[in-house]
């Protein structure tokens, strides 16, 4: 049938400069000389462009709407929607503003990077308000009541203010609950026992040993290290990176599951399907939850350690001789207000992102002025954690994110917690008690069950959609709160 | 003025997509996960056919006759030239020809790698035939008298059949009397001198070593393994390998050195022009000039190890304590007849490259048939050399070039050759004996020399108005005899 070919050839180069990209990304973060950034940045932005007019183009318009009217099966229909989607969302922005954007978060990016160290908020703020000034005209292309809107459904597709507040709200609170009962005061204590030397080699056996262990193939993918881990790639070129301190392995070894678990869902995506518009994961949210699934509910798991300690002690020459079991399993699960996001513990790290939540939220709903920023963060900060950052690096400055233009986008990083909460509940319900299968290493048993029920869904439905289905119950922090309830109770 | 602006953003843009598929074939060949390989071939071949499209566009019309009506400098007229020779080239080939023969060469290339071990002909001829058949059709596309002349002006701009016969008709009865004449009898023993255990680990210093002393830029570039050396990308990010073997440190070094004189052209182009159509390297001739000029005029030379033989026997272990530094020196310089075009002496490598132009020549002009070529070479072999292959793989199948349709390639690697005896005849008159400017460590001045007269220049002229500008002498392969004769004399 001609006009199914034509969308998949069409939609198929679109994925085709959509992966030249991300792999041209991947080398400049992992592998690119340094004197080529530059040089570099005009091939991603001409490969960006290129793919941007294509999909904006009449002839994308001429072969959606064919194609619509041929649609058939399942995936037929869902191609035609995430196609329609993504045409009418590119067609909305002008191409200007997306230049301007680009332009402007290169600047910003640089000029964060200097001012962060000294905490020169003073330079950094006008700066800053240039990408929130473009990105509040991004929001307002939507066409619903809220302009956040429109920037989330680029991160979490069909996801709203209105969905969010109830389930964030109620997050927060019972967080905030948890973190005053459960919050451990022996950290420093805690953190030495599992503070020992491991050789980076071994460091890097022990990732890979997990790796395998999962179900990660090395045939199809790669790993590396760079300065932030991070996952790239789908389907048969798969990289994920992840980072080594030679006195602290948790490092390396987390974010080698974490990444993992980004990479088993692009390798267990649909091979027919995964260039086309409905093939790709369905969100940020659903990615990480399988991500945040790896690394948390598996890997700071009990019988996660209770079956691999011995393991992990040998490949790392017996650095872990003299600490117990229970001893590493307390340091590796410490819950404790903090000041950075990004070294949060499974627990309190929600509350760093419903902060961001509240106030990007009024940034692009022009309730807050930039000015006002840094103040508002320290403020915020106190209510949620009951400390106030000392520097503003360690406050609004901390992450790169805003200074890009990633407004919208940090929610998904705490809909992954509780999306990974859904979804162990209802594996659970249907295999065995998680601990069980984790104690008797089948790792592999549980890569096989999130693929067939998230991975080769890929975009079938909405995130919201899939998430019903996979676990018969409306969207909810509850289960979340349990899995957390649950393990502190026993970790005090 | 706007019709400047537009030239240089679209033809920006056309070097970006080149950019883009030269480090996703670096990255395919040096890291890339096994199982990508289908999906990698279609991401290039997207990228491929984007930048063909662009190129044949009528838009590349219009923009190509406005510049040219507004041309005034030399910078501007030659890109006038040279955009207006790749629109017309790119226009007489239709576009169901590149496709076939991409197609049909991954297809050869695969059967290629699969027939060859065992030299089983029979099985390969029949898809080199479709892959020649290709060729010959694209060969038609040229208006000239011969079509092999549009093939070799692809990889050697405005070189000819009619030029090049008796370029390399001197060369032949030149080289044929000077193997006859010069080659060793003692290649046994004379390699053993030079087959000393190195560590992979000090090769790798030795290698970079000497890069830097040619004023290679690792900022600006890369040095890496493959399976063969090659070299790829241009100015800020120029990417080499090499490749290892324990026991034989002349293939990493002289492979370095070789591709070390490719990367310094492409880090010394024009940094203003180079992404646009005048500004890259003048033809694939003038190139291996350049890594031909390192790899062997000096590399080879005695000045260059009289200078650097102490130190490389200090980065290898003192491995080569018991080696004289004469028995070194013979060791690299063995001529003498032998199958392997890639293992050949600097002598009797052009010898197997007029083998090969002598045949594809008639190939194209179908004055041979597929059937008669492996006989055809056995016999032309013994002409040429004396010997005849004991195998087909030590025959015609010994290289993919064919296979993947590169034909009219090969005469530029003799080229080459030429080219840089002419050089280093000029630049001995310039600046003075090369010899001693070696001797003394001076590399960086050779460069230097190099990056004024040959790699800014870039395709300011055709290659051989550039030569004949450089070396105020015509095309001739007499300097290049020269060299040899003045070198081998004292290596017999």
């Amino acid at each position: 049938m001609k006009e199914k070919e034509r969308f998949y050839k069409f939609f198929g180069e679109i994925h085709d400069i959509l992966e030249a990209q991300q792999i041209l990304e991947w080398d400049q973060q992992v592998i690119m000389p340094k004197g080529s950034s530059e040089q570099r940045a005009g091939v991603i932005s001409t490969l960006a462009e290129i793919a941007h007019k294509k999909l904006t183009s009449e002839e994308a318009e001429e072969i959606i709407s064919n194609f619509e009217s041929k649609a058939e099966t399942n995936w037929e229909k869902a191609h035609s929607r995430e196609a329609r989607k993504m045409y009418q969302k590119q067609k909305k922005i002008p191409s200007s503003l997306i230049a301007e954007r680009s332009k402007q978060a290169i600047i910003t990016q640089s000029i964060w990077k200097k001012t962060k160290p000294a905490s020169d908020y003073k330079t950094f703020l006008p700066y800053l308000k240039k990408v929130v000034d473009i990105t509040r005209e991004i929001a307002k292309c939507g066409d619903g009541d809220q302009p956040y809107d429109f920037l989330l459904d680029e991160y979490e597709p069909f996801m709203t203010i209105k969905e969010l507040d109830p389930l964030f709200e109620n997050l927060k609170k019972g967080l905030k609950e948890f973190v005053k009962k459960y919050s451990s005061t022996d950290i420093e204590q805690r953190k030495k026992a599992v503070s020992k030397f491991v050789s980076i080699q071994n460091q890097e056996k022990i990732c890979r040993f997990f790796l395998n262990e999962m179900g990660f193939d090395f045939e199809r993918g790669r790993m590396d290290i760079s300065a932030h881990p991070f996952t790239t790639g789908t389907m048969d070129d798969v990289r994920m990176t992840t980072r080594y301190k030679e006195y602290y392995l948790p490092a390396a070894l987390f974010g080698a599951l974490h990444e993992g678990g980004h990479s088993l869902y692009e390798q267990g995506l649909d091979r027919e399907n995964f260039k086309f518009p409905a093939g790709q994961s369905c969100s940020l949210g659903l990615h990480e939850s399988q991500s945040r699934f790896w690394e948390n509910i598996i890997g700071r798991s009990r019988g996660f350690w209770e079956r691999y300690y011995e393991e992990v002690n040998n490949l790392s020459d017996k650095a872990f001789n003299e600490v117990s079991l229970d001893e590493f399993y307390k340091g590796i699960n410490c819950v404790a207000p903090s000041f950075i996001r990004v070294e949060a513990d499974e627990v309190t790290y929600n509350l760093h992102i419903i902060l961001r939540y509240e106030i990007e939220k009024e940034l692009i709903n022009e309730n807050l002025n930039i000015e006002d920023l840094p103040l508002v963060w320290n403020d915020k900060f106190f209510d949620f954690f009951g400390i106030k950052p000392p520097t503003f690096a360690e406050g609004f400055m901390q992450d790169i994110h805003w200074s890009i233009g990633l407004i919208g986008y940090f929610p998904t990083y705490a809909l992954g917690n509780l999306y990974s909460g859904m979804i162990k509940e209802t594996l659970e319900k249907e295999l065995s008690p998680i601990y069980e299968l984790i104690k008797n290493g089948k790792l592999k048993e549980i890569r096989n069950y999130l693929k067939e029920k998230i991975h080769l869904k890929a975009r079938l439905y909405s995130p919201k959609e899939l998430l019903v289905r996979v676990t018969s119950r409306d969207m909810s922090e509850v289960p979340f709160l349990n899995y957390l309830k649950n393990k502190y109770n026993f970790l005090i």
